[in-house]
């Protein structure tokens, strides 16, 4: 048996103003980092936890999440892996929109549709040029993803560096985002194309998986 | 023309009580918290020091301090690599005694010696089990050190990790320790055994190097 842990990031200041964030680097509110440790807290209660990974995003308010829950936990030694394979899902043209505005600028029911079809995407945003993204292929990097391709970006990087140390034994961390945490979460507990839309990851609600030796699911615990 | 910049750690509870710590993982206190934010304040000001890797120890007080430079530097989304090879020099039985104890239980002479000699050894301590060294090979791990054996450890990591990417024109930041970094700068700039006793790295005062493609020092900054 070996456990995988996952977290969404705190309250952003994005996720308080109620905007399309995206691949958009906003801090953590207050309330965020008061949640990350509370987040924190619970992962520290969860029986023989010893992971030997954190895997984050490159964006801000995971990582500070991150940094905020392996200092409570004790885990501050570990390696922290930063990779934009686990970045929020990337909104395009929406990012850094007011989510009320949008539905006035495309319509409710556009605006619904971008965010429940699974394979849907949003209109493209402008190229990323970011420093941090350097280091990336930049002419692989999205304009605008739905969740399916989401999904697709990032499973190369679990089945790589959190699966493989999984098979082997050793208990992985996760802190992400709340789209790229589903798009992981229907991978996992085979969610059709369908249901997966009810799905919500609230923010620094640890959920803690059970796996056996074939990676399958005999347990799950929502921690609150 | 690349730069390298060290930092150690904001002050330690370890450091406020005067106490020998090296391999004892102390927090920062408030005010040491506020040192690394200055220091960061400091690093981001100096001219294109664009790092692509921070390195730091296993110990938690350089870790911290590492995050929160990150943080005011925007340097978060950077890989921070951990290893036990930038650890503080492992002072052996000392480990944990005031200062002015130690003096009491060996003599003054005897400290000074410990203190000040190259080459001197500390009496041994117990071996250290702590989880964060599992991955190393444990019989390898120091019981106490001189500081030419802190320099002997860090030398191998900062060849193959830092001046590696140095040559390759990547700027690097170091956060670490008091005795590990004055075994580096020691083999930086050159000193001889005995002028290295006089050489201080005081809390959150960042250095700065300016360094030539065969990594020979043309400028050096002291911030504060």
């Amino acid at each position: 048996m070996v456990k995988l842990v996952l977290v969404r990031h705190g309250e952003s200041t994005a996720n308080s103003a109620n905007v399309y964030t995206g691949w958009n680097d906003v801090p953590l509110t207050a309330k965020g980092r008061a949640q990350a440790r509370h987040a924190g807290e619970l992962i520290k209660q969860i029986p023989d936890f010893a992971p030997t990974h954190i895997h984050t995003s490159v964006l801000s308010r995971a990582i500070v999440t991150a940094n905020i829950v392996a200092d409570v936990c004790h885990f501050l030694y570990l390696p922290i892996n930063k990779t934009w394979r686990l970045n929020e899902r990337h909104y395009g043209k929406l990012r850094g929109i007011n989510k009320d505005l949008s539905r006035q600028i495309y319509g409710k029911q556009q605006i619904l549709e971008w965010r429940r079809g699974f394979y849907s995407i949003p209109p493209e945003g402008k190229k990323i040029t970011d420093r941090r993204y350097h280091t990336c292929d930049l002419h692989r990097l999205p304009l605008a993803e739905s969740l399916y391709q989401t999904q697709q970006r990032l499973l190369p990087y679990y089945n790589n560096e959190v699966a493989s140390r999984l098979k082997n034994g050793e208990d992985q961390l996760i802190v992400a985002h709340g789209s790229s945490l589903r798009a992981l979460i229907k991978k996992m507990e085979e969610i059709n194309d369908c249901d997966i839309v009810q799905v919500e990851v609230p923010n620094a609600e640890p959920i803690s998986y059970t796996l056996n030796a074939r990676l399958q699911i005999v347990d799950k615990q929502i921690l609150r």
